[in-house]
């Protein structure tokens, strides 16, 4: 049992924060078990009824004899051994973000932030963000190199400040530290190229969206009878609560404005699939509300340029109505989960579950957010933006990737409707990281997954979920390799165990991260949960398909966006591009028989010299592939050292107009840039509302630079073009709803490492026939033993903190969800 | 317990053959349980100590305060209630096997077919293949849709005699039956258009290879001394054992000859990385050994038009030597599976065991290879060619499926050597069925797998395998849908089980077919095993990696055909082409601020109405697909009912010069074409051996015929285009060399189907804030219990049955091997 651990509770509920001092003391987290642990120590108690429970495990028949099988060791996973004590790129903790709170609301920071929580309006100054800023990677590696002689590079927090109550709101980054807060405490403004002054406002973030919903009943009272008549329903805040609205982006093109498109749905479970048909195109420039305007109505194909025009229409019976009215007497619950089919033969069993009987073989450092399995070792990173990242990623102590992050998620959608046709979402601006959930043991993640938390900051606090990641080693059911021969030495196999990190991001994307045996990282984007939906009607055909009587899958394109930070035998790389094609050639040795010339594929082989040459895309039919090698590193048969970028499910790719160059990075299957401190991501959080001039520019990154022994950064996209059937209803499946690549050694190694594996069976030809084949299992048998019991399913949701650090009172499900939906789901109050 | 099942040992070893009458009897198969289920049995006597074990589980508490834990169910599978008591495409069995072969020895067949078991000669007659011949679609239908009223379909054998010792040599299929053997038995002729009156006597099989082994002795026998000197080794047969010889094909073009490439390697584990590049192009035309000569002799890009030529060279020293010998000298372990490296850290701890704690949910009839799982059912086939095949597929008693069945594995070099750009495999000729070999179980398939037998039948008897194929449920870990939202009945997850039917061909390839809850089946491939290394030199560059001094991976293609006979609601389907393609388009409802236009994609829907039109490639980027659908059946929501294609992973494709009309099925990713009972197949086992005019060309298919509302056969390829790496030393590791497809509904359905399942939970945020979330988790609980023991490994191998049908006598690994794999590694005899 690792004794670093702490019981959360023991700490969460202090009211006195405690401020360290020392700079490379190790920061204190507010890290603790999770349930799990509890629950698997009381296991442990329920089940250590022997003496014999605690000794190694006997043998089958002994056990047998005695009748008595030995308990199984606990799930907990055994304390890991970092290269570092620290992690560089954890997140800003509770008490960290407290410290930084206060010291930014401090008189003498001039800043003015309203102190008042949570009622922001935009016209307030507000901490919209606040992250970990992490070390350059010329720091971090220096460290690395040496973690006892070289100092911890100095801590930092990137902090985002909307400026709404200036004459002129804007929005800035400012760099805080070092951290701890202390006399050395500074900050200074983190200048963007693209916009030196900040941030336009008008591109600037969600928050709470009490102000919008209060704009949105103001001006939708007027349409309650209408809305009543056309779609049965009413909008929420009065008794019969049927209608919320929903507000769609980009908001904006360059910041000059921030206009939405509002959509109205059943408020049901599933809303997202039960739109009604009926559009305001709404103005919320600037930050007084009074200000704020309605510029358009559309419904079933009419354009009202007022409120007013619209009721006009409706009243004196110019309105052209939708053919069929989906009210209040239709049966909305067929967008929910709740079953409806009968029970399937012997579904009312358990399905089969993993059990690691002789004890989990990963190693985990809570604290540091450390990892390790089988020669792998990794840290893990968590933002705001796009959540979980993994850092320093080893295979048997040799750095392979600096960085894996995800960086940004692509949606747009097509319709004959001003939504559909019109949304392109990028997902960093709502905060995949931030709308991270807890997972649900046993359902999201094996039951034996071991958990590990994270913490994000907004305006109003902090929310800490207890279980943001899991991890867990998985079967995938099927031998990483395998031969069958009968010459000793050739007959055997090697079990394809992989360990999987997960996090899930509540707009349904999870996203795997798995380690295979023989140094291939998978990354897997699976998507789940509730289409966008649209309105149904015969004019929609071209744009989806109807999945019920008016509701409409629509087609979309999804890309997601990763950074892959390769350091192969060191950080200087090159891009190597093989591809094959045909060639008729003439040999000697051949007859007349079958001619003397041979059709067959020829490899070439070129090294990508320039950035410029380095947008790519897989070639076609994929007749060859990429790979990042070290020219100078060669493997002991003298091979260039390499990983090769090798596509998995669905590698497609889109242009967007819309987001025009706000998503370049999403033309490509992989591009591949000199890594640059000043180029550490493909995005931004305000790159959604700032197409026509965003923030970070994709294609800037590519200007006419060496990529020869450079070091370099893949840039891999994953995607899928979804067109929606009957079975996307009432969610998407993660089955055919994927898109993965791998990262897999190419010459990296003299031979398939996976060989060493000791799970795994070698078998020898018997001597005398009709004798049964000897083998060889190494030792490795399969443990007979009583696991712990399944403790019963629990889920609390995530905790929150006030911006003081102390947990907050509860409470209900509807104000966490407006605080972490925001955008989502708004009910209006009229 | 199944109490149909019988004791294989009761069986196997009894002398008398009864033979058995009546046309409509439920034919006997010496099918029988598996040692798993013996030890099952044992399990559970050990186990059983006490009443509680056979009384529901009790709940965790009363069972941890009683201080005992039940005991898990036993690990065998319910019995299954197949639709019809009669597989209609079940393997020939061993005691049918016996019977036709001795109806056709007996003198009045007139057949002359030689009774001396081993020996055969290529001037011999003798059976080659004996396998059931399926009944057309149209009688099996019509069984299948009245079982009780319809009679079974008689029961025919395909019988494939190489007609050796004729004056004109020819190989001959017959169609014998009805079954089993009796008065109104007959035998026909199966005429192949192509082949009227039989296929090429230089086409025809593989045979036990003592006569090749011999000719190659003799051949090779002159060249001893230099082979010793520039290999470090000699032939097989000698006292230093230490060079193994291999053939290489396709042995003929269009039947007009019989040549084969030769190639050497050293004799050891994995000899197949281990050429030493050494090569002579043989002449074995006809039926007289003595007539058989060498054409060439190539060593290092040199050129011998005689084995004296190459002598003379030899002695006088105008040889040009390679610079490096891989000699005795040398470390020839490195491709053998052994370890070589440190065991990892907890490596020495088994990995996570899925077990299914409350008992298995799939049900298996062993004796009419039927299986269902949650909703599916379908029967297996297995044959000679191609192994393991899925029949009546049918997902909540509707079918979906007719046939799915691997057609053809094709597989191509490239290389500046005689083999390896002259290779050009379709295995199917070696027979992909007869190369399966048992599973390894805990290694090729999870301990709690249930295994299946299959036997098929050659010249030399019978080869029954009881661990050919197995199934299993597996959780994939990652749950089949999930949402997360905070409105009762949108909060929940279907977790993602699937069932794996698998079966592995000794070539190493993985053939897994997957059933989804959805109502998706995955068909994957996943390669693994000794690559066909070829030697390196520098001029192979371009062609592979050296991976080891002196040897090389090749480049080389895989392509692997699927039969899929879809019946989408009814036989007649048509074929839909959905497409995307970008538009521009003016919408009154946008502003200036963004353009009056919006650039989208836009769906085309078409269906191809020719089988002209209907040899496909995926789209460029995946933008589009194509499903086999109903067009006269449509869901509930006036959607035709359909089932898409969908790739997977690697859909790639080639053209094959080597294999020209042979393989013409290999240029797509897919076609479709109307259902023939004259159109059974995309190959045969003699379209490796004639390129040049195949007994089937793929395009004779498609002849203009209409697909509209047809019975439609969808012919899909999975496929790799293989540089490989060093990592592929030693083997090739399934998780990169894989490839797949989906089908997957597509309006199939009125809404996801999975959502029925009761393995998953739905949760309901709480009332009061600070409340857990409630949840229904339908019951289903984590079973808690004792699970039984895993048995200890135990690897038998095959089992081996004389011509009549009697186990024959244990003989040793080595002449196992020659009879099973016959081609690979001929110790020849000096």
């Amino acid at each position: 049992m690792d004794t670093r651990y702490e019981l959360l509770k023991a700490e969460i509920h202090k009211k006195e924060q405690v401020l360290k001092s020392g700079a490379n003391k190790t920061r204190h987290v507010g890290l603790a078990l999770t349930f799990l642990f509890v629950t698997a120590l009381i296991s442990i108690f329920y089940l250590q009824y022997g003496p014999e429970a605690l000794s190694p495990f006997e043998s089958h028949k002994d056990t047998l004899y005695n009748g008595r099988v030995p308990q199984c060791p606990s799930g907990i996973p055994p304390p890991a051994s970092p290269p570092a004590p620290v992690n560089l790129w954890a997140s800003i903790d509770l008490e960290e973000a407290a410290q930084i709170r206060r010291w930014l609301e401090a008189p003498e920071r001039g800043l003015n932030l309203s102190a008042v929580n949570p009622a922001y309006a935009s016209s307030d100054n507000m901490i919209y963000n606040l992250e970990a800023y992490y070390p350059t990677k010329t720091e971090a590696l220096a460290y690395l190199e040496s973690p006892l002689s070289v100092s911890i590079p100095e801590r930092y927090a990137r902090v985002t400040i909307h400026h709404g109550a200036q004459p002129e709101p804007i929005v800035k980054d400012y760099l805080v530290g070092p951290l701890p807060v202390g006399p050395k405490t500074e900050m200074r403004e983190l200048r963007n190229p693209s916009y030196p002054d900040g941030i336009p406002y008008n591109a600037r973030g969600l928050f709470l969206n009490e102000e919008l919903a209060q704009f949105l009943g103001r001006v939708t009272r007027p349409l309650a009878d209408p809305m009543k008549d056309l779609f049965g329903g009413v909008v929420a805040g009065l008794p019969n609560d049927t209608l919320s609205a929903d507000v769609f982006g980009p908001f904006s093109f360059d910041g000059e404005f921030r206009r939405l498109w509002v959509t109205w749905r059943h408020n049901t479970a599933g809303s997202f699939l039960q739109p009604v048909g009926f559009y305001q195109y709404v103005d919320v420039c600037g930050t007084d509300p009074s200000q704020w305007k309605v510029l358009k109505i559309v419904y079933n194909h009419q354009i009202f340029l007022s409120t007013e025009a619209f009721l006009v229409a409706f009243h004196n019976g110019t309105l052209k109505r939708f053919p069929s009215r989906p009210g209040n007497s239709a049966d909305l619950s067929w967008s929910s989960r709740k079953r409806v089919g009968l029970q399937l033969d012997l579904d009312h069993l358990p399905g089969p579950r993993s059990v690691s009987f002789a004890g989990l073989r990963f190693k985990v450092d809570r604290k540091l957010q450390y990892i390790s399995w089988m020669g792998w070792g990794l840290y893990l990173g968590f933002d705001r933006d796009m959540g979980l990242s993994l850092w320093d990623i080893r295979m048997r102590n040799e750095r392979i990737v600096y960085q894996l992050a995800p960086q940004e998620a692509l949606a747009q959608y097509a319709g004959n409707d001003p939504i559909q046709s019109g949304t392109a979402w990028l997902d960093r601006f709502f905060g995949m990281g931030a709308l991270v959930q807890d997972l649900l043991p046993g359902y999201d993640c094996p039951h034996e997954a071991v958990y590990l938390p994270a913490t994000t900051h907004s305006d109003v606090g902090s929310f800490k979920r207890e279980r943001a990641i899991c991890i867990f080693e998985h079967d995938t059911g099927r031998p990483l390799t395998r031969h069958m021969g009968f010459v000793d030495g050739e007959f055997g196999a090697v079990k394809g165990y992989v360990l999987t990190i997960r996090s899930i991001s509540t707009v349904g994307k999870y996203f795997d991260y798995m380690l295979h045996l023989d140094g291939t990282i998978e990354v897997r984007v699976s998507a789940s949960g509730y289409l966008q939906g649209g309105f149904w009607d015969s004019k929609q055909d071209g744009y989806g398909t109807k999945i019920r009587d008016t509701a409409m899958g629509s087609l979309h394109d999804h890309v997601i966006n990763f950074k892959v930070d390769l350091d192969i035998a060191g950080v200087h790389n090159s891009l190597l591009h093989t591809s094959t094609s045909q060639e008729e050639i003439s040999q000697p040795w051949f007859d007349e028989d079958w001619g003397q010339t041979v059709i067959q594929q020829k490899i070439t082989r070129e090294y990508i010299t320039n950035e410029n040459g380095a947008l790519l895309k897989y070639p076609s039919n994929f007749q060859g592939g990429y790979a990042l090698v070290n020219q100078e590193k060669t493997n002991k048969w003298g091979i260039p050292r390499g990983y090769a970028i090798h596509p998995g499910y669905s590698p497609t790719v889109v242009g967007s107009k819309r987001l025009l160059n706000s998503a370049n990075w999403a033309r490509y299957n992989l591009a591949v840039s000199v890594q640059k401190d000043s180029e550490p991501s493909s995005s931004s959080m305000w790159n959604a509302n700032l197409p026509g001039a965003p923030v970070v520019d994709f294609h800037n990154f590519f200007d006419g630079e060496n990529i020869t022994q450079e070091d370099l950064v893949a840039w891999v996209n994953v995607g899928t073009h979804h067109l929606p059937g009957a079975e996307d209803s009432p969610n998407t499946k993660t089955n055919i709803a994927a898109s993965s690549f791998f990262l897999a050694p190419l010459n990296y190694f003299d031979y398939d490492i996976s060989i060493d594996s000791t799970n795994a069976i070698l078998l020898t030809a018997p001597e005398t026939p009709g004798d049964a084949f000897k083998y060889n299992d190494y030792g490795v048998k399969p443990a007979y033993c009583v696991p712990g019991a399944t403790p019963p399913f629990e889920y609390e949701g995530m905790k929150i903190y006030d911006r003081n650090g102390y947990l907050a009172p509860p409470i209900g499900v509807e104000d966490i969800r407006k605080m972490t939906q925001m955008y989502h789901r708004i009910l209006v109050e009229l």
